[in-house]
């Protein structure tokens, strides 16, 4: 076969809020020659998702941010096609952060897991079953400690880690209860997701649909969104309450910080926790969570959803669309044939 | 003896912000018939604490409002002068829930604890061997969790508790950085209370002084002042920093809450967590912290400093005056001798 391109979604500039098309530049580069211990992967599904919007800012983050001119960093789910690691093989499936291009020759230590579960779809790698999956079971888990009877609220409730945070608390007990913004994704939380109650926040009076929904106040806040949204949910809140902070969708830029509502008083009154939440701290531990999803989605307790679009050449403009809300599942972009 | 007049500072009207002297009256009253299973308590020392001011106010708490006309709740310390419950006997020392008032008749529920380190000043039994001494060692032990060689940064480090914390930080092992208003408390901060570099946030640029003093960033933040001072301690944050919300003495009013930099990112990118904390959810451990505290202070290892005033209408004026910063110690209301 003659030798392919590597096409690549390379980042041009430097946005200061949310990346759009123009910041990336997509470029023809070779496929790159394989050293002693590397792999090369023909990736398939490239991931969409909020955190990269931080993985591009220059401001203060949990890794560096990525260079001007290099390949945009991203998860991705491929095949390999060439070892020089006896661990690896051709025709393994693998996931890692192998960035928006077709090929990427890495190393061992940047595949994350090779992919075991092949009677469940090769997508769900990069959802349900990949990060995003993870995020909702450690986050919730770990971070927010719900307890049977209590009352969890999710913002982007519909959304890929959300929709599965939502539907691990019901699985732990809870009563869940979804924010989404729009008729179609409260529909999607309430049908699909198995939300007690879904709110869609851009039909007006948030307060009042709170009060409404969590009349005993909230247990949990799983929060993806900050802002006002948060900021509603926080005047709910019961004694002893857990917020976690996993991301922050409705802040367009944080440089310089947007202005909003105190909320010592409702932490100190209510002895509530907020706290942030990288599920790369949990990295020892992703068996684990991947283990218990792939349980959950076999015994069709958790359902899920993906968008998913044809053409690298949708990746560029793909993370403001994800901003904008305009998807109602995981968003990934499909560059190759699962086959091969 | 000729039958004594019960004076109380009660609750005239509720401010909506800070309490002052013209919110309270003082009336004379008849000493309280006792009833069986109650004691009779002739307060020696009245307290003065922050917390006070979230007690008056109507908006949500912890605790009920004190009712207009009601005698202003406040810890205090007393001799028991009559009895009908077996567990206590006239001469007995005691520190409780006693109110704004020469005499008590209580339960002995309300009463805390007979006070028993007699070797120690009985004043203490209000601060450092009281709830501001227990405050700090459960919100910084128990909520802050310090591990040796961490940075530990104290708003309203000179106070009754900020001062506490500060000195118990130090037996851990942690580096600490006290935050206090003016040179005298400052002083203080570094020669009675042993921080390792106190910043007078009046004198000008905090954010500079912070970045000198937390060279590494900041681990653990006891916070009794939320606003500007938290501000800028919250960009200073190591990964995995725990911020302890005590207190929020720089808010003059909640209602409505006043706005400030939202806090998320901060929180999401360094994984910390803020927390609130009430110490009276640790009341079943009191004796623990009390038996350290008392231990600490006998070896010289903590120190303390009190301002006494002598004569109930200094009460009325006394939280006002606490939060402009004006005590230099914890901040009492003598109105007996303490023979009798």
């Amino acid at each position: 076969m003659s030798q392919p391109i590597n096409r690549q979604v390379r980042l041009k500039s430097r946005p200061s809020g949310i990346p759009q098309a123009e910041h990336f530049e997509i470029v023809a580069a070779p496929v790159p020659e394989l050293r002693e211990g590397q792999v090369l992967v023909r990736n398939i599904y490239l991931s969409v998702d909020p955190a990269m919007r931080g993985w591009v800012n220059a401001a203060a983050n949990y890794s560096e941010p990525v260079p001007i001119g290099a390949v945009m960093r991203s998860f991705a789910t491929g095949r390999v096609v060439a070892s020089r690691d006896p661990a690896y093989a051709p025709g393994d499936y693998v996931t890692g952060m192998f960035g928006w291009q077709d090929y990427a020759a890495v190393h061992a230590a940047s595949i994350d897991r090779k992919i075991v579960e092949r009677d469940l779809p090769l997508s769900t790698s990069l959802g349900v079953l990949g990060l995003n999956g993870v995020t909702a079971y450690f986050g919730l888990l770990e971070v927010g400690q719900p307890k049977a009877g209590e009352t969890v609220v999710v913002s982007t409730a519909s959304g890929a880690v959300g929709s599965c945070v939502g539907q691990i608390a019901k699985l732990v007990g809870c009563r869940t209860v979804g924010i989404a913004g729009g008729a179609e994704k409260v529909r999607l939380c309430r049908e699909l997701f198995r939300y007690d109650e879904a709110i869609d926040y851009k039909a007006g009076d948030l307060d009042h649909a709170l009060a409404a929904a969590c009349p005993e106040g909230v247990d949990v806040y799983f929060d993806n969104t900050a802002g006002s949204i948060t900021d509603a949910v926080m005047k709910r809140l019961r004694p002893h309450a857990r917020v976690v902070i996993c991301g922050t969708a409705s802040i367009s830029a944080w440089d310089p910080p947007p202005e909003g509502p105190r909320v010592e008083r409702h932490l100190l009154v209510k002895r509530a926790r907020m706290q942030g939440f990288v599920v790369l701290d949990y990295a020892d531990r992703y068996h684990e969570a991947l283990e218990a999803l792939a349980g959950w989605i076999r015994e069709g307790a958790i359902d899920y959803r993906e968008e998913i679009v044809d053409g690298i050449e949708h990746a560029p403009g793909s993370i403001a669309a994800l901003y904008r809300g305009e998807n109602l599942g995981k968003r990934l972009v499909r560059i190759a044939s699962e086959s091969g």
